[in-house]
């Protein structure tokens, strides 16, 4: 069976994204996680530092968020599956929003969350494929949709 | 010049959609303004009251959550331009969805929220074609767009 | 709000369509039902009929396949929902066939059915936004979905 | 020629995937054959058993299959083409509602069942390039179309 | 049930297309008919005529045949169902040119010619929806698909 | 014949638009004629006026330039042909632009332009269906493409 | 640069292709060409030599033209660019078809015919990209977009 | 990560390109680079030195500009990003033709010019995802965006 390429967005501030990659690795699966600069502060300041400052903090976020774009985008675009992340912490609008951009591509999402979140989220969720709540989770999701085993 | 269909997506608990509606009624726009359904507890209740009542609260707000996609996203599908409001309460995780789904259609979108959350909003502002901060100003922005008329 | 356009697929033998268009009609709806013919064996002769006999049945059964294709392409093409029905005669490959046809469009799909048929229509409910009993349930969601009012 | 890809839609419990995946290794054909996951406990139970028990058996079927989608959607999406097997028992609704997405994006169906199916099939068979009777003759299909050689 | 849009392409020196409107006509079929320009001198000198002369025949055929293509294009994309006619003088490349762009854009195709050009008319004739003999199987056909009423 | 939507790019500091659109009416098509604000000054000033002043002549012309695009894009998309005019002033890359977003679109374009400025526009005339000097010659287009007939 | 797929339209009874493919070689063009079935008598008995006999002529026409359109209809849509042969003999529709299909589908096209059939095929060479001669003019257009240099 | 392919547009008559080729080989970038035929007197010839010379300098022009889009719309249709370079000298309608192709396809666009043509370019910026002064900067960027590593 041929390669996968498996989107991670969201949550930037927990170590989920290893987690699961980690997971993914101990079953061997053929895929390429991509995902956003986690780097926050590399995402926060990458327009001003490539291309110039903003005195305005305004146009500083917006010059980086276009730029970061270009990226999400673009791998995004290119993703069999987007698995989206929303944690307890910020507001994590970005992670709503790569899952409408996801949801209208008719790109298979993916959520991760705890359940006191079910109610907020329940639009992105409903947009889903699957719901999950730990990244072994979603990295047994990955096994079977790519080999058709499920472990039990 | 033919008629215009705008799509109000966001916060339901401010009435920021009939003070948009008023001033572009003032202005004799020739909108047609549509929206998700703004009973909150209608929302919330309309899959278990029509299809049946459910146990468990997730598949309460599933089924809830997809009669309403129903109407949102044909609404939004058919909608030239979506406005996407966003507040300082709730998480409003279905507004930055919306705003995602039009963006991956390239159907134009106007945020409308505080400079306070500008830094959260970044990636959601960066998609947008205009960042207002009162409902005026949107329908300002419309009667431009649609009249080509500024007025000073 | 603008009219709507449902497509109404599936079983032919009962009068669940005329259920529902009465329940529209006394909920003064503005919907335009369409679906395909459903005089049976207008639907299995309009091939030979009107392009001229066939010896052999398979291409009788092809001829008029076709002709009606022409109908049920062109008005699911149109529609804003698509509900199908699934009863407990006939193989009905024609309904599943409408509504994956649908899905791929991104036109949400209503199913209707009786919970024994849960299980065989597990894929097709998957991927439908509503899974109603009744007639009377189709046109209450209809209402929620176009009126935003939720009977109670 | 480049490599191609076939996905093998339909009924699980007789063996003629792999009678059609035996006939073209015997003509050595370039093909990457994929399909559903073809265990039907493990099909029926994935949703359960990654994600969570449901005391429901309507949201446990929805469960597992929109976990089966991600795969069966997103094979079904690089398949060049469809391969839509009807046998006699069973409904096999997701069969015809594979056929119908498939028909939807212009992926090419062949469909394979026996004679005393074409009648409820003609919908199916009218939105197909071929109809065959055997796997074997879906494999001579297939490497006519790919090798554009006739073996007589 | 709403309008219908037929275009009529293909051979221009028979009276087929005032044949067919009449025949849909007596029928009161609600359909919009549309078509290239049938005035042969006209249709050959549109480029020259208007944008100026071309002493070189390769242009003047140019200019004039992507004049035209404004036209036919811009009809054949709101066209419901296009109707493509072969005779039997001349080579009628533009007839099959509109079949195959009709095709990829899955709007149906119905090809009326003489069982003489089955042969040579095969491909085109395979992605039909109907192939008819007459302008009065055409209208039969048209009457059929708008109303489902099946005249024996 | 149904109307016609003409969408009128490009150069804003003569008189071509009113010159087309008188013709047009003389001649009496059933067109709306669409375009751009050709206020030059509300162009530019509509972004700060509207939502606010920017100390930045970059950020204030890329505020502008966005709500412009909300009624360009929003117009070049529901046109039927774009109409796009080069002068001799100015750099007119917007013109370019529209011809290019429309062409990839394929909505048919037709250029005018003076014949010395074929050389540099050979890309975007080659891009177009028609190459026009005066407006009075795209009135004659469009009645061509519209009504059929052709003047003389 | 990365490698190229064209395919090859139209006649078949004259060595066209060889010639082309043989000039590319010489000239070391990173191309896989692709095409029709070019053995008249397979690609005109394919249907019914798989798939059974058929009594009419117009079905065995038409289950081989369908199996035929599997293969054509796939490696059209891989291709980047479609070269169409018109010969002298025989109708082409065929030809003529895969141009307006290649052509929706805004793949570029060359088409390939002596300078007498300039008037019947204005409107495929209105659709297409560059008309050339002689095969050779064709590889040395393809060794031209490839490697964009120009032997003189 | 997987490979990238840029697409670098515009100004031909400095040397842009191989600054930034060289930047992103100094950082050991995955990208393919692509772009038009800079050779300005190939890409203005290449029509009639292959097909056949022209008396009219418009139908030189037009050969030639038709053969460049084989090239130019099939490597920007396979681009992930495109550059857009617009230099003081000449009218670039073809970058901005570039720029605006690229915008309607969704695939992301930074552009490169000199604070100077900031309001000329104001509609082509609006539509960039980064506005960028020099080569070296595209190459921080294209790092930042493929790598998620900023250099500081």
């Amino acid at each position: 069976m041929s390669d996968w390429t498996v989107y991670l967005s969201g949550e930037i501030h927990t170590d989920w994204r290893e987690q699961l990659v980690s997971a993914a690795r101990d079953l061997d699966l053929p895929i390429t996680f991509t995902g956003p600069v986690t780097d926050h502060s590399a995402s926060d300041d990458c327009g001003v530092t490539i291309l110039g400052d903003e005195p305005s903090p305004f146009w500083k976020d917006h010059k980086s968020a276009k730029v970061n774009a270009i990226r999400t985008r673009s791998l995004i675009d290119r993703a069999d599956i987007i698995v989206v992340r929303f944690g307890d912490k910020y507001r994590q609008w970005n992670a709503a929003f790569d899952a409408g951009y996801a949801a209208a591509r008719a790109t298979p999402v993916i959520t991760l969350h705890e359940p006191d979140l079910t109610h907020p989220l329940k639009e992105v969720d409903a947009a889903a494929m699957a719901v999950a709540r730990t990244p072994e989770q979603v990295a047994q999701l990955l096994a079977y949709v790519i080999r058709g085993e499920l472990a039990r």
